[in-house]
């Protein structure tokens, strides 16, 4: 069983806004006020429900009732954006008697085309009267050219009893987040205030969704939500607090990771780990440059060893290191040492890279500590037709 | 006729470092000590042939007779590479009677497999025999995945006469210069010293060769080369070294074109002109990132006017811009205005799209200055195809 926090409640619909009919609007909703945080996009082109959700959280000090979102329109780049982001918080809103600033409105979709908003008002009381609806099929209802749907969760063990974690999201293409990515919720019965929740999403956004990329694109509508009501357990001690947000940095790179092994066209999740760098942010400069190459990411498609590649795209990531320091494993093959071919088995190689999860390590040798996990896939055909025709 | 300038020689040889039977070494010799210059890649990893080149310039104080390359390997990331280059270009000297800082060597191909030296030291001797081959065969000889041989000329007339420049470029894949790219040999008979060709090389590049994208790989292997032999004409007043330099950014201007529209899989190379920022740099970081797009990529091979990519990829180039100053045009009509859907013929446009040029424009309405242009080209199943499998 997929395990749920307590005090929430699902519901979806189809409001004719994608062409295919599947549904393509849903609302989650607390029972009580839960305290919010959110992570956006660094995209300087930022869609309305993006502008409208950080002004929500403001207004409302971190306290969220309701995530209000649609798929099919990115709702970015529009003339009526702006007022149809807010009009469906509205209508949201009234149907649940709750203040505005208590919905947070999250869109996905194409981009420059005008969404209409009577859909998503039009669909608002039925939505509401529809709660009791399940998590999974919201997960299903924001996915776009998603193949499977992508949930994860957690229970951590407080004193006041155990709290869970229960996160979704969608994205399988214009998947490179610097803040955060594509649309993710999480959905929390512990009591956290807001003003711990919003670091503790950074950091573990941090080390999750921004070490995610898929095609090297960062979309305009990124966003994460964590909600907390606090339906169970007391307030966390500072121990609990540490735990709660490993485990929230796990459900997040659990949910990164689905993202990679379903990205467009992808036949294989790759994971990358960079290490003996003076620092994180040195192996997570090397590990999104290894992560965002074309070239790795065919040769990883084809299952081919081509490790000089690797070095190149860490050659030019901006980081000074000695390339006669660098070991490179592929499948826990050793296949570079000392930044020269080492000796390995082309054809057993060949074979264990024929495997829907690849591990690549990137490693400096010598005393740096610096560490950093990445999270990609291969490169495909099916990622060319997928996006030569997105809008056909 | 194809212009070439007085005083070079050309050969080319099959030394049997490609597995198919083309020639794969060549040398291109002055028969006077030239001026010479070089731009090399920035990628921290390079190639043997690059680290020798740069010091035979140095050591040479910018003189050279030849140039001497090969197809097939990169030399790069081995065991016996700085030897094998050195013996390379040994060979060669001793073979013409010059000083060895006087060869400058260069190669392109896979990285991390051992280069065989007897094969370029075996073929030096027939090689110099064989000079009085043509500039073609030699670009022919340096081409990789290259479909099609690159080369441009151009002519300056000054009062000493009228001096000739000749280049020719190689590359398809792993093309992303950030300080120049793939192979380029330029020669010229013009009579300019080391001094002034190196400035003059360096601003050329990064006005041509730096605004060219097919992949966003920056190779280990890079590198320009210019010769000025001074066999015709008189030292240039300072008015035609400018005339000079402008002919030489056209030239590289042209062979980067021709890189871009024969990129691996390419079905079409696309233009891009940004205007309208407060600086040039401003607009080249916007071109580039719209030129590494792969959504933008594939939507231009499906004849997509899907100009919210284009939007999207702008907002991420670190460049600070009001959206809603954004005007878009695909090959020539408005498809964006005020960073929002401007109207227009879908389905014109869609046929419109449906050419191997393609031009797109990106301007920002105000008072700014800045402006750039940056070459790409389509991503097609072609570039996957190629790439999955480079080594087998």
């Amino acid at each position: 069983m997929f395990p749920l926090p307590t005090g929430y409640r699902y519901a979806t619909a189809y409001a004719g806004i994608r062409k295919d009919r599947r549904d393509d609007v849903a609302i989650i909703v607390s029972d009580s006020p839960a305290s919010a945080a959110g992570v956006f996009t660094t995209n300087l082109v930022q869609a309305a429900p993006v502008v409208l959700a950080k002004a929500h959280l403001k207004a409302s000090r971190g306290k969220a009732r309701a995530i209000l979102v649609n798929a099919g329109n990115a709702n970015c780049a529009t003339r009526t954006g702006a007022k149809v982001a807010l009009d469906s918080c509205k209508a949201v809103a009234k149907s649940l008697g709750i203040p505005v600033e208590q919905v947070l409105p999250a869109s996905t979709g194409v981009i420059g085309v005008e969404l209409d908003g009577s859909k998503i008002t039009g669909a608002a009381p039925g939505l509401v009267k529809a709660l009791g609806g399940d998590f999974e099929s919201v997960a299903k209802a924001i996915l776009t050219t998603d193949l499977v749907q992508k949930r994860a969760a957690a229970r951590v063990q407080t004193k006041g009893g155990i709290v869970t974690l229960s996160g979704m999201t969608k994205g399988s293409g214009m998947i490179h987040p610097l803040m955060a990515t594509t649309l993710a919720f999480v959905m929390t019965d512990a009591r956290i205030p807001a003003s711990d929740l919003k670091p503790m999403l950074r950091r573990a956004t941090a080390r999750s969704f921004n070490r995610l990329t898929v095609d090297g694109d960062t979309s305009t509508n990124d966003c994460i939500f964590l909600l907390a009501n606090g339906a169970t357990g007391s307030a966390l001690t500072p121990n609990e607090k540490e735990l709660f947000e490993e485990a929230l940095t796990k459900l997040l790179e659990d949910l990164a990771m689905q993202i990679a092994r379903d990205g467009e066209g992808a036949t294989k999740l790759v994971t990358i780990d960079v290490s003996g760098t003076r620092t994180e942010a040195e192996a997570e400069k090397i590990a999104r440059s290894i992560s965002n190459s074309p070239l790795v990411k065919t040769a990883i498609y084809g299952n081919d060893a081509n490790w000089g590649r690797i070095l190149a795209a860490a050659g030019y990531a901006g980081v000074k290191f000695d390339p006669a320091q660098a070991e490179i494993t592929m499948q826990g093959v050793l296949v570079c040492r000392g930044g020269l071919a080492a000796k390995f088995h082309e054809e057993e190689l060949k074979h264990l890279l024929n495997t829907p999860d690849i591990h690549i390590t990137f490693r400096l040798k010598g005393e740096g500590k610096g560490r950093a996990r990445f999270f990609t896939c291969d490169f495909t055909e099916g990622y060319i037709k997928i996006n030569a025709s997105y809008r056909s």
